[in-house]
């Protein structure tokens, strides 16, 4: 494929691992042709009888377009059966279900990969046309991917200083030596960035060439990078050769700013505004570091399990044809396909529903999750101590993170270290009935970290329990550190 | 878990990567336990709202227990509506619909896996209680799970000297050299292995500590290892401390003998004898290793790609809980679970099965393809010349492995490699119009072999091409070999 030869320049990229891949062996046989005129009996593949198949039928049901504001909690006014059968064809059934149902789907179901492909182009266009998209089974293994296509054991990779627990699992296992970079309330500093690869050391191994990150709504900070930092990083990532995998599952979960201290009733009435069109959506978006990506130095992972639903496992690879021909050649060789069941069931919805009402689903969630940080904050607010809690206000995502103020821990003079200190209010916060997450499991290398944080996820929570669960969490910081007399007395 | 203590002598065989897997971070957490009178509020895990699941309701259709036999092709006379809604609660879905579309099966929906339990239980009844499984999605990555879970870089890895051509390309990239063991019409010679593990040379690197095998149904020979093989190889692996990696996708397509020469329609009546009990029809089957395995020296792949559907992507791993533990932990940061939908899917059905029905598919299944086997073999018999084609007759699988003598090759003048004939051979077939599989395929260093292999699947063409196929296949031999003269006279 001679369009390749554009993106040669980052076959240097290429794992050990990933260099040694080649195609299939069942591919070379398949480039033989033959003979057109005959009708080719096939002894090849070992596939089993369709007509073996039990599932003779599937239904999806879900709610229509225009309805997506739930009724009463969990139920939709207007719901749609889509059916496939076995039995009928490929244009009964508007997909192949029995080639869904068979092995060979390794690139996904052409049906499904279309509409993704379409929906990239809807959300990103982006600006350099080759790129191709590799379905997966979610982020997680999509990274995992990502990882075993890029980076050998004892390699340094780029991280956030506070990331996605998982992140870190996945790559420790595979040698990775873990750089972090530092953020704000609006994400990773580009100078910070800058600093590292200016500085290397190379005593440590060769230069980082491998940036992992969660612009947007990032776990655990919610923070989300704009877009003056995304370029000012995408231009260091080509200063630097640097791959940019971008692991993006709450991208379209962006907010509109907070406006505080409103009432919860009203917060509702404020969010359920009129829908917009897809282009006004996608433009009310801070752009991607794919649309940003001139040359397919991008591997851009996203995710239906925010999107519809986790279960699904199902999401997608976008990134230059290169990169994605590696990894299907992995993937061939390991899940082979995401599940041709979930792909029909997510089929039956997306092709229903067709972009735009894609598009107006994924503003639906958008208000679900407003209302719900909203609601979050507003207790914040209220109930945090301003002396011992400090928090940014998310604009994305689904985390609130709250750091505590060391200065005014109660017992400083026991000198024990931050996880020690988050894991025993941890401990207190538990017997009192709320469950944050400790700040120490977002760092690759916690013993080093000096400040006490807690994650607070608002998108599960019954809403009705947010004002309690904040009161037991501030009331809990009362044995652990100095109030101010006012704040001891509003707690009364 | 100190039941675990008695798997410890595994210990040795985890990679360098499995060995630094720990447990998930947020497992730790979970760990401690809070207040029990108190209601917790958790804004722990960062997972989607339930309600914002659009999956409403998923429905599965399939044949009834009692009813397997097809009426006209691909038509049961009796099917089944089993139905999963996201506003029912667990007891009437019969199961948590809602947690199998959410995080968190990374063991898989317990029922389910309750289900493959029981199943191996009856299949199985291995000898040593502490047994698990973990769900896979497929064979393929549950194999990869297993080499990165038990191989280095550079280790040596026992393979079957003709196997499974995916099994070559997942275990190449991760620097596994290969040892093969030679084979007959049963399979694996153990006089072979043990020959290979007595004379190991040390300059080539440490003996190898892993046996990989696909026992029954063999792809591709077709070959079925006897119990006294099995026995021998397991009391070897055991004296060389070597792990089996069992790859059975085949094994439930066991079949009764052949008994040649039967008319089709015959054969057809002959198959379909009364079903028969589940003790009966296990007792039937060849022992697995893993019903060999008295101490967990077995990793057992099953699938079911072959018994439900490939685009199911669901599968299982069975072993000891030190492997299996480790199996999970790598899964928890790649694939974390196979899709939740199709889980719920196959529960629908084999809920409704129940085992015994479960057993009755696999005979139907061991029926579909006893009766097109046998069709293949009848034409073999009849168009193949005796003088060129040699094949045993599988008792499992899907395929029929069939050597050319290479004696009778008409240009050996030409000095050709066995990789060149057989190619240029595939290519003469396939302007005949039909296609079967080179051997070269099958062998992890084909430029070593010197024996012409084809192999053909019988599962799934249609089953009255089988004759046209053969005969073109038979035709094209006599421009490539020297063949009787009364074997030239019957194919005018």
């Amino acid at each position: 494929m001679s369009f390749l030869s554009s993106f040669d320049k980052f076959q240097h990229h290429l794992s050990r691992e990933s260099r040694t891949r080649g195609n299939g062996p069942f591919q070379m046989l398949d480039r033989i042709k033959c003979n057109k005129d005959i009708d080719l009996i096939s002894f090849s593949g070992g596939v089993p009888l369709p007509s073996k198949f039990p599932i003779r039928n599937l239904s999806v049901r879900f709610p229509e377009t225009g309805y997506f504001e739930e009724e009463i909690e969990n139920r939709y006014p207007k719901e749609v059966d889509v059916s496939f059968d076995l039995g009928k064809d490929k244009s009964e059934n508007n997909l192949d279900f029995e080639g869904a149902l068979q092995y060979g789907q390794c690139q996904g179901i052409p049906e499904l990969v279309n509409f993704i492909k379409e929906h990239v182009e809807l959300a990103h266009s982006p600006r350099y046309k080759e790129w191709e998209i590799k379905l997966t089974n979610g982020n997680t293994i999509g990274l995992d991917y990502c990882l075993r296509l890029l980076v050998n054991y004892g390699d340094s990779v780029l991280i956030e200083k506070y990331t996605y627990p998982a992140a870190i699992t996945t790559m420790s296992p595979l040698g990775v030596k873990f750089v972090s970079i530092d953020m704000d309330e609006e994400g990773m500093l580009p100078e910070s960035l800058q600093g590292i690869m200016e500085n290397w050391d190379a005593s440590n191994g060769p230069r980082p060439r491998v940036l992992y990150t969660i612009p947007t709504g990032q776990n655990p900070t919610g923070s989300t990078l704009p877009i003056g930092r995304r370029k000012r990083i995408f231009a260091l990532a080509q200063k630097y050769d640097i791959i940019i995998i971008e692991d993006e599952p709450y991208y379209f979960l962006q907010m509109d700013s907070y406006h505080g201290n409103v009432l919860a009733s009203e917060i509702q009435k404020q969010d359920s505004t009129q829908n917009i069109g897809v282009s006004s959506f996608v433009n009310k978006l801070v752009p991607s570091f794919l649309k940003l990506d001139t040359e397919g130095r991008v591997l851009r992972l996203d995710s239906f399990s925010k999107l519809i639903a986790p279960g699904s496992r199902l999401g997608w690879i976008t990134g230059n044809p290169l990169f994605i021909d590696r990894i299907t050649r992995a993937a061939e060789v390991s899940t082979e396909s995401p599940s041709g069941i979930s792909q029909v069931a997510l089929y039956a919805i997306l092709n229903h529903w067709k972009q735009e009402g894609f598009f107006l689903w994924l503003q639906e969630l958008q208000r679900t999750y407003t209302t719900r940080r909203n609601a979050l904050l507003q207790y914040a607010d209220k109930y945090l101590p301003n002396s011992i809690c400090s928090y940014q206000i998310p604009n994305a995502g689904l985390f609130l993170w709250v750091e505590l103020n060391k200065d005014r821990y109660l017992f400083s003079s026991q000198q024990k270290s931050v996880p020690e200190i988050e894991l025993e209010i941890f401990q207190a916060l538990l017997q009192k009935g709320v469950k944050p997450v400790c700040g120490q499991l977002f760092m690759a290398y916690p013993e080093n970290n000096d400040r006490i944080f807690f994650r607070f996820a608002y998108s599960i929570a019954p809403i009705d329990k947010f004002e309690v669960g904040l009161q037991r969490f501030a009331s809990t910081l009362k044995d652990f550190f100095i109030l101010e007399k006012e704040e001891l007395q509003a707690m009364i």
